[in-house]
């Protein structure tokens, strides 16, 4: 590694512009959203509450939040070409390659004619996007047609409704509803600023989100629950966990799930979803995989002084609701697609197209030889 | 305007990386790749030559030249699916928007497995791009199947072939290839950023260059040649261009095709392509749209020392050929793509998440009021 020139690289630490939508790491609250502390949504709100909060700028009262959830429900139904488009995508796809797909299509059959249409085609994609990746899971894995319009007020609920054809037990839905508040916006992370550089150019919303599904699908971005999950599923116990991590230690194997580019000595939504994990552990009466994961907090902790980030103790708690784990990326898209859309609105509003430059380290200028001389 | 905070927005003149492919702005040569000044490139090489410049690192010899040739014609074919894909996009959508999502729904059928396979993913979709976006021209608007493969050796001609369903004159064919080698690779503008970003994530290639093909769609970046099109095309002659022109500096309205974000004096693509509309403007017998141009030219500079960017004689040069103005952008989508794919690849070899940091200018922290209380 010592003849990579990493420092200053991935503009880390740089400022690419300003942003009113969230904090990471600052003192006192380690993420806000709009000035509220992820906690304290986490504790007192919804995730149709947040989404409004993100992409209007205020938390809705009673009457805008019966409204908003009635319009998200109406918005649950996919055109008949983007159905026959999901049944044509196998079974071994990366569901990551289907949500990318499916976006796009849907930027085909319903574009974004100006940005007057902005705010509808974001609300329009929190309503598709549990339908798009459950229609294809269902239909490729299970050969059946599902219908994509259930009447489950809460978007969490309705996608664990598409996945396994019923209705959620209330702790399960309250989990998802949890899971998608805590995903929902982190500031200028990979994924949100593909989405902004790619609307710097004035591009479509489509587009924008598009790019930013294509960003997550990273192992080093989105995929962090879904390693996660590889790392625990099989652990037996507490010290087969602890053997098997100090093994990677040894190895220097990469150990996901841990650790976070902006937070330095702990991640503020691994407290909350560890806690509903802890629930759901207990509900589904199978501890192994909370103590398995608690041990590994501990020991990387101890070895490493590396703490859990948002992705670790999901990866148990989406095991524990029966969501298959090439699904837990596609999730993560559905909640965060709120802070994309917002900071595409953002950077419309006040716009200069982002285009930085580059260090040359090529070769000197030459000529070009003919073809028999090369 | 005045309220907008522009200053070092954009990343402007901010580094973001390093390169080896382009020096774009550089005293003595406005654009290089990889050292190859782009004039001398235009005037002695082919595309296919500088696709394999700029994707293996060095300019092929004759036998490279010929294999290269013979790998790309080999990939024009389309899989069924993703025919069906197309043939399930309205007339009426943007063909960037269908060059995004068949690219994305390609990366379903034929995913990059690992990045061992980049150099055939990028060599694939440089033969996949002219049969995806054709295919679906010639279906949604004159209702035919076309076959996508023919026995053309150069990409350019290829392209006009199956657009036209015959065999391009050669001053045509030779035409699209200088076109494919100007468009082919500008450092850091914002399409190959945003693949960039994507790619410190370690995703796919398909992800990458999906995301590269919204940002390019965005009408501050890759739609300057359409929106030079509308400009010119009812210009009756040049007092009618200078007349019109005047009016737009008049009523401060953007004037697309001049300028650059980083050129000052001139863009070095903007003589080899006016030569070329000038060619073609005799060859077809029909003056008007070259000498509208050459006025437009004469008075951006007079009246706003504005210079033409490779855009601006696009337009035209691209017209004689019989292409439909809303193919413009994704022709420059066939070439560019070896930037991309290029720049995904050094990324890789290198890489740290692209993870930049945001000013905060929203409100202070707060708590979560009751619903009732809001």
């Amino acid at each position: 590694m010592t003849d990579k020139k990493l420092s200053g690289a991935g503009l880390r630490g740089q400022s690419a512009g300003e942003t009113a939508l969230s904090t990471v790491g600052k003192s006192g609250s380690g993420l806000t959203y709009r000035g509220y502390d992820v906690k304290d949504l986490a504790e007192h709100v919804s995730f149709e509450e947040v989404a409004y909060l993100i992409l209007y700028g205020e938390l809705p009262n009673v009457a805008q939040l019966a409204a908003y959830r009635k319009k998200l429900k109406g918005l649950r139904g996919l055109p008949q070409a983007l159905k026959e488009v999901l049944e044509r995508i196998p079974a071994s796809s990366h569901p990551m390659d289907v949500m990318r797909t499916g976006c796009s299509m849907l930027g085909n059959l319903e574009p974004e004619k100006d940005f007057s249409e902005q705010q509808d085609v974001a609300d329009r994609l929190l309503g598709a996007f549990p339908s798009i990746i459950c229609y294809w899971y269902r239909f490729s894995h299970d050969g059946v047609r599902i219908e994509t319009e259930t009447d489950d007020e809460q978007i969490g609920a309705h996608f664990l409704h598409l996945l396994h054809g019923k209705k959620p037990a209330p702790l399960h839905a309250r989990v998802m509803d949890v899971s998608l508040i805590l995903y929902a916006e982190h500031e200028f992370n990979a994924s949100t600023f593909t989405a902004r550089v790619c609307a710097s150019t004035l591009s479509d919303m489509f587009s924008c989100i598009t790019g930013a599904i294509g960003s997550l699908r990273g192992p080093l971005h989105g995929g962090a629950n879904e390693a996660a999950m590889e790392l625990i599923q099989n652990m037996r116990d507490e010290e087969d966990a602890r053997a098997t991590l100090l093994g990677k230690l040894e190895r220097k194997e990469k150990i996901m799930g841990f650790g976070h580019a902006i937070y330095r000595e702990s991640d503020p939504r691994n407290a909350i979803i560890k806690g509903w994990s802890e629930k759901l552990s207990k509900e589904v009466g199978d501890e192994r995989l909370y103590k398995v994961s608690v041990a590994c907090e501990e020991l990387m902790w101890q070895e490493k002084k590396l703490f859990c980030n948002a992705d670790f103790f999901h990866a148990s708690a989406y095991h524990y609701m029966g969501i298959p784990t090439k699904l837990f990326t596609p999730i993560f898209v559905c909640s965060r697609l709120t802070g994309w859309a917002a900071h595409v609105m953002e950077q419309r509003s006040n716009n200069r197209i982002i285009r930085p430059s580059a260090d040359y380290v090529g070769v000197a200028p030459r000529e070009v030889p003919p073809i028999e001389q090369r």
